[in-house]
Protein backbone atom coordinates (compact mmCIF):
# COMPACT_ATOMS: atom_id res chain seq x y z
CA UNK A 1 0.00 0.00 0.00
CA UNK A 2 1.34 3.44 -1.06
CA UNK A 3 0.05 6.56 -0.03
CA UNK A 4 0.15 9.52 -2.34
CA UNK A 5 -0.31 13.56 -0.59
CA UNK A 6 -1.32 16.09 -3.16
CA UNK A 7 -0.61 19.51 -1.83
CA UNK A 8 -2.42 21.77 -3.74
CA UNK A 9 -2.45 25.73 -3.78
CA UNK A 10 -3.59 28.63 -5.44
CA UNK A 11 -1.42 29.92 -8.26
CA UNK A 12 0.18 33.39 -6.48
CA UNK A 13 -1.97 35.57 -9.23
CA UNK A 14 -5.41 33.91 -7.55
CA UNK A 15 -7.46 36.34 -5.19
CA UNK A 16 -7.77 33.84 -2.31
CA UNK A 17 -10.63 35.56 -0.25
CA UNK A 18 -11.11 32.66 2.48
CA UNK A 19 -6.95 33.58 3.05
CA UNK A 20 -7.83 37.19 2.96
CA UNK A 21 -10.95 36.80 5.60
CA UNK A 22 -8.90 34.79 8.00
CA UNK A 23 -5.74 37.27 7.89
CA UNK A 24 -8.15 39.79 8.60
CA UNK A 25 -9.91 37.71 11.32
CA UNK A 26 -6.48 37.12 12.47
CA UNK A 27 -5.05 40.23 13.11
CA UNK A 28 -8.82 41.15 14.86
CA UNK A 29 -7.78 38.26 17.64
CA UNK A 30 -4.38 40.00 17.98
CA UNK A 31 -2.22 38.02 15.43
CA UNK A 32 -0.95 40.63 13.75
CA UNK A 33 2.31 38.93 13.10
CA UNK A 34 -0.18 36.90 10.27
CA UNK A 35 1.46 38.90 6.89
CA UNK A 36 -0.81 37.08 4.40
CA UNK A 37 -2.86 33.52 4.56
CA UNK A 38 -3.22 31.31 1.42
CA UNK A 39 -5.28 28.34 1.42
CA UNK A 40 -5.21 25.49 -0.75
CA UNK A 41 -5.95 21.64 -0.60
CA UNK A 42 -4.62 18.13 0.58
CA UNK A 43 -5.68 15.14 -1.02
CA UNK A 44 -4.35 12.01 0.37
CA UNK A 45 -4.64 8.49 -2.05
CA UNK A 46 -4.35 5.52 -0.54
CA UNK A 47 -3.31 3.24 -3.82
CA UNK A 48 -2.50 -0.38 -4.18
CA UNK A 49 0.87 -2.07 -4.73
CA UNK A 50 0.16 -3.62 -8.08
CA UNK A 51 0.23 -0.54 -10.34
CA UNK A 52 3.77 0.36 -11.76
CA UNK A 53 4.78 3.78 -12.44
CA UNK A 54 3.20 5.20 -9.35
CA UNK A 55 4.71 8.89 -9.77
CA UNK A 56 3.38 8.98 -13.61
CA UNK A 57 -0.32 7.75 -12.50
CA UNK A 58 -0.65 9.79 -9.65
CA UNK A 59 0.58 12.68 -11.88
CA UNK A 60 -1.94 11.63 -14.66
CA UNK A 61 -4.94 11.29 -11.97
CA UNK A 62 -3.57 15.64 -10.86
CA UNK A 63 -3.97 16.60 -14.50
CA UNK A 64 -6.92 14.81 -15.44
CA UNK A 65 -9.71 15.18 -12.28
CA UNK A 66 -8.24 16.44 -9.01
CA UNK A 67 -6.40 19.80 -10.36
CA UNK A 68 -7.60 22.72 -11.67
CA UNK A 69 -4.90 24.29 -13.42
CA UNK A 70 -6.56 26.89 -14.96
CA UNK A 71 -5.90 28.51 -10.77
CA UNK A 72 -3.95 25.53 -8.73
CA UNK A 73 -0.15 24.31 -8.57
CA UNK A 74 0.80 20.93 -7.06
CA UNK A 75 3.21 18.72 -6.14
CA UNK A 76 3.25 15.79 -4.56
CA UNK A 77 4.95 13.12 -2.06
CA UNK A 78 4.92 9.36 -2.25
CA UNK A 79 5.12 7.20 0.99
CA UNK A 80 4.78 3.28 1.93
CA UNK A 81 2.11 2.58 4.36
CA UNK B 1 9.81 35.96 7.55
CA UNK B 2 8.46 32.23 8.50
CA UNK B 3 5.92 29.97 6.76
CA UNK B 4 3.60 28.06 8.86
CA UNK B 5 2.31 25.42 6.50
CA UNK B 6 -0.81 23.73 8.58
CA UNK B 7 -1.90 20.32 7.13
CA UNK B 8 -5.71 19.57 8.11
CA UNK B 9 -7.22 16.35 7.65
CA UNK B 10 -11.05 14.76 8.19
CA UNK B 11 -10.60 12.79 11.39
CA UNK B 12 -10.95 9.00 10.03
CA UNK B 13 -14.75 8.54 11.66
CA UNK B 14 -15.94 11.66 9.45
CA UNK B 15 -17.48 11.14 6.31
CA UNK B 16 -15.94 12.90 3.45
CA UNK B 17 -18.38 12.53 0.20
CA UNK B 18 -15.84 14.74 -1.77
CA UNK B 19 -13.44 11.59 -1.40
CA UNK B 20 -15.93 9.17 -2.16
CA UNK B 21 -16.59 11.20 -5.19
CA UNK B 22 -12.95 11.58 -6.20
CA UNK B 23 -12.33 7.64 -5.88
CA UNK B 24 -15.44 7.25 -7.77
CA UNK B 25 -14.63 9.33 -11.03
CA UNK B 26 -10.88 7.93 -10.67
CA UNK B 27 -12.28 3.73 -10.94
CA UNK B 28 -14.12 5.04 -14.08
CA UNK B 29 -11.81 6.59 -15.37
CA UNK B 30 -9.28 3.48 -15.30
CA UNK B 31 -7.28 4.37 -12.03
CA UNK B 32 -8.18 1.23 -10.27
CA UNK B 33 -5.42 1.22 -7.66
CA UNK B 34 -7.29 4.15 -5.78
CA UNK B 35 -8.32 2.55 -2.60
CA UNK B 36 -9.33 5.55 -0.69
CA UNK B 37 -9.10 9.42 -1.51
CA UNK B 38 -9.35 12.39 1.21
CA UNK B 39 -9.98 15.58 1.00
CA UNK B 40 -7.96 18.10 3.29
CA UNK B 41 -6.65 21.38 3.93
CA UNK B 42 -3.75 23.02 3.13
CA UNK B 43 -3.39 26.52 4.87
CA UNK B 44 0.01 28.46 4.04
CA UNK B 45 0.56 31.37 6.61
CA UNK B 46 3.13 34.24 6.34
CA UNK B 47 4.38 35.72 9.61
CA UNK B 48 6.73 38.00 10.80
CA UNK B 49 9.67 37.60 12.37
CA UNK B 50 9.20 40.04 15.12
CA UNK B 51 6.92 37.37 17.26
CA UNK B 52 8.20 35.02 19.94
CA UNK B 53 6.72 31.44 20.21
CA UNK B 54 5.83 31.02 17.08
CA UNK B 55 5.26 27.43 17.26
CA UNK B 56 3.06 28.21 20.27
CA UNK B 57 1.18 31.38 18.55
CA UNK B 58 0.30 29.24 15.39
CA UNK B 59 -1.19 26.15 17.70
CA UNK B 60 -3.55 29.20 19.39
CA UNK B 61 -4.19 30.27 15.56
CA UNK B 62 -5.37 26.92 14.53
CA UNK B 63 -7.07 26.29 17.90
CA UNK B 64 -8.72 29.96 17.81
CA UNK B 65 -9.87 29.92 14.20
CA UNK B 66 -8.51 28.23 11.87
CA UNK B 67 -9.51 24.26 12.89
CA UNK B 68 -12.84 22.60 13.13
CA UNK B 69 -11.79 20.45 16.23
CA UNK B 70 -15.19 18.50 16.19
CA UNK B 71 -14.30 16.79 12.82
CA UNK B 72 -10.42 17.70 11.59
CA UNK B 73 -6.89 17.19 12.60
CA UNK B 74 -3.76 19.03 11.89
CA UNK B 75 -0.18 19.29 12.10
CA UNK B 76 2.00 22.17 11.35
CA UNK B 77 5.88 23.02 9.94
CA UNK B 78 7.55 26.15 10.17
CA UNK B 79 9.85 27.16 8.08
CA UNK B 80 12.38 30.31 7.34
CA UNK B 81 11.23 31.96 3.79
Amino acid sequence: MKIAKVYVTLRESVVDPEGTAAKEALHKMGYNEVQNARFGRLIELELDGSAEDVEARVDAMCKDLLINRVIEDYRFDIEEA
